[in-house]
């Protein structure tokens, strides 16, 4: 078995989802490569010391400059904030490093497109962290879409409902509250939330030619962590908009953290001239699946557990019936990224897949502004 | 159209429903016969004068005798308590009234043996009042079976869970309350309660060979609201058997009024060698179905909402997708009742078949008593 | 107690669901008033006078104007598509008749606001049969909001999905099928679903300030009945728009005949600062509700199961745990609309409130067409 | 931290979830120990060499004897078939090892009351993996049942229910089938399936005074993999029996392997006085809830998704609204074990706790053969 050598970048919530799944991968599928966790990098000694501890990271470095640097590192696994994705991944690139980014790719397709020439000039292999395509029921969606069960697609239907932020009492910026600080998110539910409903529908149902969108800001002042000061909020609180496929298809999609009830509600809905599909992460094990091919007068709603091993990936876990939860979805990840290499077909999502996304979003917060219907440029 | 005069025995809560479906079947069923509100009775002049204002009886009467006597009434329909039926049933047969009676059949197997005999003898036209094998979702059940579709029978099991009796303060006996009289009653749950859920057992998985069972009374003494005095509770508060039927199967069935959220939760599921079917009064318009011969990956219980016009009684509604209620089981019963006239096909269940669950339940409460298994004999 | 007698026009769905409410609202309701079948009007002669003799109409007419004319009439009840209810409407003002008219109130909001003149100049009491409102779910959904429970509102959404004009084969146009005919009916799923959508939030959540929205004829063409060519299909099959309210929410709003698997899936979702509230056609006696001021680790949506007597119309019917259907909440808009005679109190909606959801309709069309963002005119 | 090197003995689906918790425990939970995989053994010498590569224990033996002769290994962990507990875990308590066991404890009582007799003379940490004490929703259900939320209990049910047995075609006996297999099991679902209901029944409701039960075998006959012949089936396929707790509630208990549609139904449902409680393996991560303190016209059963950070165990995972599955259950139990050294309270079940689950499994038995109740006999 060959080994891979991780540097990672960034201990937050997605450096634990990304060591366990580097640590678990090899231990449920039979791959060709078995990741090293050989550093972590982060910019306070103590605590990046401490996770490596925890983690099992070889060693660490507080200078992702100097992390790339290092020859022994053959990956650059990046899970900063937002706004520090493309000057880092540009470097790796440049260091001839494979790399891993968090979602979303960038701040705005203008620098993920530049992330996106750097990495494609190096030839090195890429992959953009929107885990949700490997939800074994959301990859069971795709299949049955490539299989053509569900005939011409009408409606797409997607909304991601959390209710984190209603407190005006929370703050913004700063370790564990930079999703509420425009200038590191970028945006807020749209880049956080949105993103990934997005990058599920373009792979699901395709491109999107044009979206009508609006934002809010339900609390426009919060005090900020690092300055301390109340200061104006730049993200949107939630985000609304419909959107019209290239297959014909029309949708719409949601998403706020002002949903009083829903943790992390991320739900979608396709339906076909024959069939339909709907989803919803909150049991995240469950296809809901309707065939109108059924017997007449017993057609319903089939509510598929999906954990039988002739489901997607399954059979690496445990017995039917038993069901695996998030922090698997990474763990898919990183099988399918490293099979890639044995197969010579590149996992998705590539930079280049989540550029798409990125256009996406431009279009949504440009058309939320402008009021008008906005087209989507291509990405491919 | 041919008239059907009715005379109603009753006028409580069955009294209601059965009063209802009289009105309404013509309105929705295309029959041959119509049923007329000829005449209602009860002991309480002023009441029952003011249910048949309500609802239409041209006359009334407050001695049953009376109405028994009367030639211009075809049918008699029993809404007393059951500690009258007996009497009543048998009086009218020999008047050669047709006959529909509330369930339970009879306090015990040996008076309905009587009723049964009596019945027979006058061989009227007689339904005993089990309403929901008229759910369209129970019919469809039925249908289901009949068909071969879940094979052989492996597991059946029933409850009907209730709340509506855990207060102490709660007195017991007269209007509303006799229930929980075991003068009035005959038995608690196991005759209000179990008595429909063997009623549907026995009508879709055949007869049951013998009984284990229990019973627990949780409150020992209330106040009697007819004599005002504390007195001992006679009735089950809780009962729960294991059977075995005739063709192989088992079961677990159990009923209380103890059970903290539910009103009426009445279920059922049956597991067959192909199939399962479940379903629930708490939401009586959906059946669940799995079929094992669906394609492997997308086998799953489908929730059918069963209001479609090739689904049971429902072409005779409104349109699919709008359901119907707990009344609407009333009506079908009284239009296959009717029905059966013009195909000379009598409509299910008769006295004998509600005998046979009276059977039932009198092993069921010996059993009880005797910490053995119980023969339950045969009625047919 | 009074009689009103009635003149109903039309005898398709809804004639009958009118029909059913008129005959059943007094066994349930105690009121002052009491509706009487007096005469009942349609252009077929032999299936008039057959549904008269069902329904129990004392006479029938075969041309409204006649009807309108008849000095026996109290209330003339309008069931006929959309194209004719301003003129019938109209008429009857005139005539000085009570009018209870079928929705969406008129082609559009400049005919809906001639209604809506003539009949206040008129002086008669009129509501419109927006049915929805008075499911005893969402009657409890507004009493909630209005004791405040919900604080603040975030987000509305709804959406209306049905599926049964999928097929290319169905034709448009004539009985039964006039909802597809644009010339009968005006518009496709926004008149038809969406208003009820609309209705239902503005009673809900106020009035709405502008809309966003996308239009969609999946099947372009279709034989018409009437006149048995193959016709350009001048409805919108589907329909979704983004919304703001004037309390500062924002929405969502769909519907669409082409959704595979849904027959009449109406649901709408409140999020509030402090509580949430979901409703769904499907299960409409279920009514979801989300505290957070529940003690934390036990906050859970809640499916409350609304067939408890201090739960809106309940005490009227049966017993807890049972429940009522679709055709009930018909019933309970006649009881609102006699009750409203004694309290002084003239239920709800109006013509008038039904011209605000008219006027919304409206803007949504417009915005389909123009791209653009529009805003909703006044109706009061 | 401490080193507790683990010696496993086994490597089929336990052996790998118990490696997996060894391997992860430390990485999401702040401990004074830490278990290091020292050794597995099986008899397969190529395929224990494989599992240790592949999970990373540092050496393998074939003979369990050996591994406990060890100085090295502290722990002994039994992740055999049944018939294989006893021997071992004697051998391990008389060699002063620490012990874990996979459940069921014993073949049987007598075997058990051994077991625990050997294990406390020697005076070793033990523990027994019934595993669903660690679902983070059913740990809250002890604790709302400890607070005394509850009240009174009335009532608990609880089931098992699978599918997989029912084809004919499938062999007993051997690697992944010794469940069927009599000799190696001890007994059918009652030890593999009801042995888990009554865990957490004794656990969450305390003890049982009697039991009345049936049994049956649907299969009589399949080949055997080890004789290669077919032999009659000695095993139970379904087990249900009705319960008597001393606290004076009712109980009814079910499991199958022949419940089509189910793969692993576990359920349970108590209710109390003043609140119920539902739960359900194949959704684990939520919990039902209903409380009738709650206002009346509010009562619902709530379904609370159990990911929260004041909800057991979550608050080390990740985030609230992400779910985890059935593989953690087993690292909690893990953590539990290794805090009780810190906190000098022994983790459960113990030996001895597990003793109770087996003399309630063995009065099923009986009372299946006896068909008369059964008095279970104290374990403490």
């Amino acid at each position: 078995m060959k080994k891979l050598n991780v540097g990672l970048i960034g201990y937050g919530f997605m450096g634990r989802t990304h060591s366990n799944a580097f640590r678990q991968v090899n231990k449920f599928f039979s791959l060709g490569y078995e990741p090293v966790l050989k550093a972590v990098c982060a910019r306070d000694e103590a605590k990046v010391k401490a996770f490596a501890e925890n983690w099992g990271y070889e060693t660490y470095e507080t200078d992702w400059r100097k992390l790339i640097a290092r020859p022994d590192i053959d990956l650059i696994d990046i899970a900063t904030p937002n706004n520090s994705h493309a000057e880092i991944a540009i470097a790796a690139a440049k260091a001839g490093k494979m790399i891993l980014c968090e979602k979303p790719l960038s701040m705005d397709g203008k620098q993920g497109a530049q992330m996106v020439k750097a990495i494609e000039k190096a030839g090195v292999p890429n992959m953009v962290w929107y885990n949700y395509r490997r939800v074994p029921a959301v990859t069971m969606a795709k299949q049955l879409i490539d299989e053509g069960r569900l005939g011409r697609i009408f409606h797409y239907r997607a909304k991601f409902l959390q209710d984190w932020t209603i407190s005006k009492d929370l703050p913004q910026g700063g370790a564990g509250l930079w999703r509420l600080d425009v200038k590191a998110a970028g945006s807020g539910v749209t880049g956080d939330l949105l993103a990934h409903c997005i990058d599920t529908a373009l792979w699901l149902n395709g491109s999107i030619a044009n979206v009508s969108a609006m934002t809010e800001t339900f609390v426009k002042e919060r005090k900020h962590n690092l300055t301390g000061k109340i200061e104006k909020v730049g993200i949107d609180d939630a985000c609304a908009f419909l959107a019209r496929f290239n297959n014909g298809s029309l949708a719409t999609f949601e998403s706020t953290r002002y949903a009083r009830g829903h943790k992390a509600l991320y739900t979608f809905e396709i339906n076909g001239e024959h069939a339909s599909i709907a989803w919803d992460l909150h049991d995240l094990h469950r296809l809901q699946y309707f065939d109108h091919r059924d017997e007449s007068k017993l057609r319903g709603w089939r509510s598929i557990h999906v954990t039988d091993g002739d489901q997607p990936y399954m059979k690496n876990w445990w017995v039917p019936g038993l069901q695996i939860g998030y922090e698997h979805t990474f763990i898919h990840q990183v099988a399918d990224f490293l099979a890639g290499f044995d197969s010579q077909t590149p996992a998705h999502p590539s930079f280049r897949d989540a550029l798409e996304t990125q256009y996406v979003c431009d279009a949504v917060l440009k058309s939320a502004q402008t009021g008008k219907w906005e087209k989507v440029p291509k990405a491919k």
